[in-house]
């Protein structure tokens, strides 16, 4: 799994912040959360095709989190794609597919999916991870969201040995959760599996005032990816335009017990994050502050 | 008058040159030809204000042309942008309107007017400039733009003494135009000024396979600004997708006999722009090829 920042400014790009859009290379695919303007453009500088992207999440419908959409969406036409692309949101996902499609001269000869979120919970519940999402807590509409894994038991070899299973294919079906015949009786997976495992776990809040739903959405995962567009000195500021603050981003890590935060979304108004960065980390230890490009291996 | 390219990519942004989009600094204000996605972190980089921005005229609905638009416009509003912006483009422009006060939640406070233009010729005199425009040859309904400065004629300071004309604030008013009694008797402008002097031109081709309105648009310019999507080698996929070569734009800008041609809007295909400034300038000897950011002061 591999996270990288496209964009970590928050409403005005700066030279250094494109607006906002993470990717998450992972299962053999490329998600990415939010696609604000100049999104195409990052995902050239990062090596990452157009084509590898399957599924968009936007977490809201301000402008830096989705002007990026209709060129990423026109790009991808242009270059002949084919395969589906699916893009999630709140409610107004539908109006958004509607003003994107009346946006100047293209043809888009792909699948394109709009898929408009109205309640809390499961999104995607596939082979290989789940996706879920609770409503933030902002001045529009607003999702954050959550990826976890889903880890295969371990296979216990020995067992299977000592329960007669072949070594060879049968391996491979009883770890896939399919169930086996030796000598007229059935091997089931649950026989030849360890107990469940915990898998990697990332949530990513949009924009949003500190809450508790996004505390129980993020519960125990390896990375939070909290919003911190000002620092405690603009708190008041942070309460008016809907955002949180480092402290807050960071006492939302600590409550649901993430192994590290990544603050991102920070206002012009800084001419740098050491503040952000020591104010969170004074709260929450594990702290760090995203910039344009910044990977994460996990 | 300055212009500055902010950005030289065709349909493909590479990490070099952005989408399409021309800053013309001159009159008090600032003027932009065609606003790709991406205009607005452009901007910050050349250290040009949004704000100033009054006017911006579109060449076409391509995507590479308009898609920085929604979030230039959102983004004055959201600095409080109080006084107007004027939008020109070819017929479409009020449904291209519709689609971006459709995308994402905003607030505009400020006057935003869509001008369509439906015709070839003037679509401004005021007291400083001309623009006018011609219909460029492209598959969809295109717009190229010229921009005339109309230069006052010298005033003929020994004349005016020799006629009585107190040395003094008359002069101005004469130099402005305006009548003035000495004596009793009538000064008028035509009698201390000399012969009309013709001003700066510059000349912009948008998106265009080579044609003769243009050359007539583009006549003794000062600076043409001529699409070359293509080199000579690419001749057919120019014609196929309604676009020039060098060697093309080179021969329109003979045909208009203009001081300098400047080359823009290139194909990714090309890892640099040796052949296709070489072929211009073996047309047309001033021929040069712009880069993201290039100024020419003129």
């Amino acid at each position: 799994m591999e996270i990288e920042f496209l964009g970590t400014a928050s409403a005005v790009p700066s030279k250094q912040r494109n607006h906002s859009s993470i990717s998450l290379k992972a299962f053999g695919e490329v998600i990415l959360f939010d696609c604000g303007e100049g999104t195409q453009k990052q995902l050239t500088y990062a090596h990452i095709s157009p084509m590898k992207i399957e599924k968009i999440f936007i977490t809201h419908f301000h402008g830096d989190h989705i002007l990026g959409l209709p060129g990423l969406i026109q790009s991808m036409g242009f270059r002949g794609r084919e395969k589906p692309l699916d893009v999630y949101g709140p409610k107004g996902v539908n109006a958004l597919f509607n003003a994107i499609q009346h946006i100047g001269y293209f043809v888009i000869n792909f699948p394109l999916n709009f898929h408009e979120i109205l309640e809390e919970g499961e999104v995607i519940d596939n082979e290989e991870y789940i996706i879920e999402c609770a409503f933030a807590d902002h001045n529009v509409p607003a999702l954050a969201y959550s990826i976890t894994e889903k880890k295969k038991p371990r296979f216990l070899r020995e067992k299977a040995i000592e329960l007669g299973v072949p070594i060879g294919p049968d391996f491979g079906k009883l770890h896939n959760g399919e169930s086996v015949i030796v000598d007229g009786q059935e091997i089931t997976p649950k026989m030849v599996l360890g107990p469940p495992r915990k898998g990697r776990k990332i949530t990513y809040s949009g924009d949003t005032r500190p809450n508790e739903r996004i505390v129980k959405l993020a519960e125990d995962s390896d990375i939070l990816i909290h919003e911190s567009t000002y620092d405690s000195s603009d708190c008041e500021k942070a309460k008016d335009h809907s955002h949180s603050t480092s402290k807050e981003a960071a006492n939302i890590a600590k409550k649901a017990n993430v192994k590290q935060l990544i603050l991102t979304h920070f206002s012009t108004r800084y001419t740098n994050t050491l503040t952000i960065e020591k104010e969170a980390s004074e709260v929450f230890k594990n702290s760090v502050v995203a910039y344009d490009f910044m990977k994460i291996e996990l």
